[in-house]
């Protein structure tokens, strides 16, 4: 008899109240760059947790509380969850098709901002608990949850949160927040993130704006300094311009390249979901492009403010202007370096009237693809999703992974329910129902196998 | 006897009753390039010249109306009015001190959007036109109002309009919308406007904004082609890049650095109100500043857009960007011109993916320095000012007077109650009271020293 029978009936039986609890989660607009109900979410997440027996308390840090909570199972071994409670900032509001933050049910999707990007990670965890402790009236293995609420915003307390609580968050593993399926609807398994700096870049040349008409040919312009300056971090090749900037980036391994090669081409399908004509340096597709997406340090302009922005024309000289620019990093780069090479760049070429604002820097991390954990995630997924996961040695967004690799000395797996229309950080962000219940169905997997281990 | 002493006891006596006609006229929100009040203010501009027996009508254009009004005077030379009755939009609202549209009177100054430029100029005229109608019962030669309804954004349809008026635009000489003093509270004679090519530029890289973490080494970026895109038009060294632009540059004439040479120079003034370190290409100040602000293109950014611009982080590449950006003109350069060389400029540099958006076009235009009608007007303001207007030869600003100077062949001068404080364009926009009086003292005395010429 099929252990997990009276397991995925449950979790298909339950999944309505499972989003109901979802739908209530996201009511609560706990956008962390806006700082708006953090406290409240928190909150929430403790008393979910506690509902599943689970001892749970606020942690507090110089910023948003962390939720840490833990319940013993049967088998001494420790899995510890890493997830988040805040979500991006759902602007632009106009391109939502339901408000963002009432969860709304249309065909197979629920769209809500942080239905899938965290929040729906986090219920569908205890989906799959309470599955199993429906079944078994206990956990098969212990489980701690570190809930966070700055994740969006660079994760700027965790790492002094981790380090001073090393022996509460002490695990076997560490499963991350998120994780997905391909546009094939292959489950993938991400091992390494890249880093981030973000910082907002701003320039003032004067108290007040002036006419355009008087000032354009005598008086500094706070745009055009912003433009300069930030041609000279880039251009048209798409090289970072930096000096030094590449010295400590160590390119891809054989064994990376090879588990690369066996990754299908996203191509086509960037292409057509994106609308985009081509890939930068006319990348065409395969494991160069790959490489490209997740091996390369980026330096991306995420947002340009100056002047007027409204209809029309208005015939003003700016005296303020800013941009906000993502710089990714790969191993073994990191923020403290990006940001110092920055601010030496920016003087170098004359720019330093150019203010640097640094909003949050995470180092790059890495899991070891052979290790037994990653193997036991990758090859039971095979019972519910047909195939087994596609292990992508390197994934191109950033999480404080490299924290849990270093201070917890834990091997960091993706789990997760995203797929390629999942909209995280865009506007109409969804989660897909049946990989909702495929992807709890996998973690009743991975819990029991694991207490075993 | 003093032949001006009863009007200018009646300017006094009746200062109040024109500020509050002012204020009317400055409630109506009649923002061009926000498309809202215009009809509104059109039909309140007609009326308020009908009390003043003048015969008013709105005459249609492909966009806003011209309100065009006429009265017969004693002698038969015919002084010709050109106002406009739309104004600047008035953000950013955050840094006004009263309400925009609520005209507030602080100390010694009026606020409101318009107030000076340029409901403030039109209402000034009625009330000098007032003052000579209560002494003589009569006008002393006629007198035609041209107030457009799109000024500030471009006046697209004027010349067409001029062009298919001119008899009925016939007339000796044309009073500009504005005028204004000095810092030292002299009043200045501007003889030239500068032409401008105002555009938006803009790109679309894909349809849909990604994440940046996902897109960064192999997206395009709308904002970074911007940038790119803008860096070609100007450098640092203030030089535009655009191939030939300067071809058709006319540099100063000896008369005109003679007349730019008794210009006091603004270097400090214009230091301390935008509390600036210095000017651009490290000029100091005198002649030199003089002829650099006015007899030279200019290429200003006045605004740039793109992605995420709230507080803190957003982790998003932008699909979209845009920027809007004033080319000013000089004689004999032309919008078409400037638009024709940023096209083929941009394509040649690999930008034929960045979109022009012509928002508006005005030629530059000048007046004879040594015309006996400009003349008149500089002599005849000692009597109210103390000394005789300064004579510029050109200034930075733009409007449409080629047309006026071409179609009709008519000397245009500039006369008005603005100063450096006035803030056109800028929040807190005021007139003083003092000038509003000495603006329309002066208008009574070259309206009767022009009617015996």
């Amino acid at each position: 008899m099929d252990p997990f029978a009276g397991v995925d009936r449950y979790l298909e039986e339950h999944l309505d109240a499972s989003l109901r609890e979802l739908t209530g989660l996201c009511e609560i607009p706990s956008v962390g760059a806006q700082n708006t109900g953090l406290d409240e979410c928190a909150a929430m997440v403790a008393e979910l947790l506690r509902k599943r027996g689970f001892e749970a308390m606020l942690l507090p840090t110089d910023g948003a509380p962390v939720v840490f909570a833990e319940r013993r199972g049967r088998s001494d071994k420790t899995l510890l969850f890493y997830n988040h409670y805040d979500v991006q900032p759902a602007e632009p509001l106009d391109l939502w098709e339901s408000p963002p933050f009432e969860a709304t049910l249309r065909g197979d999707k629920l769209y809500a901002r942080g239905v899938s990007d965290d929040k729906g990670h986090f219920i569908n965890r205890l989906f799959a608990i309470d599955a199993l402790l429906d079944r078994d009236g206990e956990l098969p293995c212990n489980i701690k949850f570190v809930v966070e609420g700055e994740e969006e915003t660079g994760s700027p307390h965790l790492e002094g949160f981790v380090r001073k609580n090393t022996e509460r968050l002490a695990a076997d593993a560490c499963v991350w927040e998120f994780g997905e399926v391909d546009f094939q609807g292959v489950p993938v398994q991400y091992l390494g993130l890249r880093g981030i700096c973000y910082v907002e870049l701003s320039v003032q040349t004067a108290k007040t704006d002036a006419h355009s008409g008087l000032g354009g040919t005598i008086f500094p312009n706070a745009a055009w300094r912003l433009v300069w300056a930030l041609n000279t971090l880039k251009g048209p090749d798409e090289r970072i311009r930096i000096p030094d900037y590449y010295e400590n980036v160590i390119p891809p391994t054989e064994r990376d390249i090879e588990l690369a090669t066996k990754i299908p081409s996203r191509a086509n399908e960037y292409r057509s979901r994106y609308g985009i004509a081509g890939f930068l340096r006319g990348t065409q597709g395969g494991v160069e492009l790959s490489l490209q997406e997740v091996f390369e340090p980026s330096c991306t302009i995420c947002g340009l403010t100056a002047g007027y922005q409204g209809t029309g024309g208005k015939t003003v000289l700016p005296c303020k202007a800013s941009a906000k620019v993502d710089l990714r990093l790969v191993p073994d780069q990191t923020p403290q370096e990006a940001l110092s090479k920055l601010r030496s760049h920016l003087d170098a070429e004359g720019f330093d009237d150019v203010h640097i604002d640094f909003l949050g820097g995470i180092p790059p991390g890495r899991t070891d693809p052979d290790d037994p954990f990653v193997k036991l995630v990758v090859e039971s997924a095979k019972e519910v999703y047909g195939v087994a996961m596609d292990v992508i040695p390197m994934v191109g967004g950033s999480g404080p992974n490299a924290i849990f690799l270093e201070c917890l000395k834990l091997p960091v797996v993706t789990q997760g329910l995203g797929y390629p229309g999942t909209n995280a950080h865009a506007p109409n962000e969804n989660v897909r129902l049946d990989l909702y219940l495929k992807c709890a169905k996998h973690m009743t997997r991975i819990l029991s196998l694991f207490a075993m281990t």
